[in-house]
């Protein structure tokens, strides 16, 4: 079954990878050889769906200085639609809504195939930022445009450790229509083991069905990405980043602890009874990250069932 | 080689079991009738040593309602002398020293055999608690009365996660002679982790060699005993919460949950090279739990390297 039929069922154990698009700036015959070389080399992966980011500067959701400068990249929309339009598999694409005006949002809604595209509406970084369309008209915009568009939402366990109350955050959304969740980078395993479980006893009690939970991973190379994850919010162990910085491989060290984190996450949800997908994220223009993540990729793939 | 000369040399890989003594209040006969069928239950286990704690009221921790009331137990010193003394194996007598004056520990210390006899010193529960002996002064009284009783200190990876210094304190009280740490109860897995993981850099930084750190696990039958642990100080995560309290048998439950986190922080351990021993706790009087406590012990010593 197809990945879009799988999360309207409500069926997990697949695996996804998300991508940036390339920077704004790079030039167009660049731009198709990195979609090519992109799409040559995930193929071999048989992955369920690929995920494209929308990426927004969200200097308002910090104060510190952001440990890598912003860097506009091209829109993912336009991105899949002009260089990734023979992809085998569906695609979700990012919307950070704020970024765009009411009028914007439904043209593309309404043009977009539900049998191969989904989306992910992303609601602003902070309270504070500047947004000219909010989540919940977002939302509204996609229901009249093309309901039939598969919706998903971005779950935040480090938003569950601070607040407790992620679960009712994706109960709402999933009355707004989410049809799954993909998370942050998850690094924190007891973080994401505390929102996974209060998710399925909330559902249990109820009597809604769970949706797919899509957790992300990545590998991280060195001590300054570990640094921009934490200004985007990610917690990050302790142990963790003193393993990284005394490794004398931190990006090997970061592969072992995300395959360690993924299995271990893998094990609870299927204990729990709650469907999950994994995604593998890349978004490091560095070739051995690249390629690390699609090791990763290949070594979760073999860890799913039906796989 | 016994339990004190590993701990001696800095070498991990032990089991231990820990057991409150029995209520002041209890008949003399039923107090040797205790001891008999406790050392014939714990006998086939192959324990490396036994621990014997030193109860303390701890009304200072907390200003919330103890939820179960404290009951005075026989002293740990006269329940060895007494009922223990054919024991095969090294003991490690906790004394909680602000309930001793200067007088009463050194007479103590000084008539113990240091091959058969340790001891962990444990201070005050809260900084307010009023105390006969203070914690430096009793590590003072430990020199100069028996310098060759091996001493142990208490880890509270709890308080590490709080104030992010327990490795050092750790340190300082190697330098006041401790040999090894046995930490509380261990629930949260991450906790632990983070506070091996800056122990062990701290120490290759310092170049000191670790000493074995004990990790202490223990089963919980009921929501009223993880009421307890929590007013005790123990950290225990949402989702672990969750389980217990949905499971139709939350004892078996909360075996496989030690069972699983004392593999993994096992696993952890040898991967940095810290020593570390496992503690098994029995402090409930019901015989389901005591049984399962017994249970957990022989699985995890086949885990154990030497066993």
């Amino acid at each position: 079954m197809d990945l879009i039929r799988r999360i309207e069922a409500g069926q997990g154990e697949f695996l996804l990878f998300a991508l940036t698009p390339p920077r704004l700036a790079t030039d167009p015959a660049q731009v198709r050889e990195i979609a090519d070389v992109t799409a040559a080399r995930l193929r071999p992966l048989g992955l369920d769906g690929l995920i494209l980011y929308d990426i927004a500067d969200e200097a308002e959701r910090n104060p510190a200085e952001r440990p890598f400068p912003f860097m506009p990249t091209l829109d993912p929309a336009d991105y899949l639609a002009d260089h990734l339009s023979t992809w085998p598999t569906p695609v979700i694409v990012y919307r950070a809504v704020g970024k765009y005006t009411p009028d914007e949002l439904p043209a593309w809604l309404t043009a977009q195939d539900p049998a191969r595209v989904m989306t992910v509406l992303v609601g602003a970084a902070s309270s504070t930022a500047a947004t000219r369309t909010s989540l919940a008209d977002a939302q509204a915009l996609r229901l009249e445009a093309n309901a039939a568009l598969t919706l998903g939402g971005v779950a935040i366990p480090e938003r569950h450790s601070r607040r407790e109350d992620e679960h009712l955050r994706l109960l709402a959304k999933q009355d707004a229509g989410c049809r799954f969740f993909v998370t942050q980078v998850v690094y924190d395993l007891n973080a994401a083991k505390n929102f996974v479980s209060d998710y399925h006893y909330e559902c249990q009690s109820r009597g809604v069905s769970p949706v797919p939970l899509v957790f992300t991973f990545s590998v991280c190379g060195s001590m300054k990405t570990l640094a921009f994850l934490r200004w985007l919010g990610v917690d990050v162990p302790r142990w963790i980043e003193n393993d990284l910085r005394h490794a004398t491989d931190p990006l090997e060290a970061s592969y072992h602890q995300a395959l360690t984190t993924a299995t271990e996450l893998i094990e609870f949800c299927r204990t729990l009874g709650v469907p999950f997908g994994i995604n593998v994220e890349s978004v490091s223009i560095r070739r051995v990250e690249i390629e690390a993540s699609v090791r990763l990729a290949g070594a979760i793939r073999g860890q799913l069932r039906g796989s």
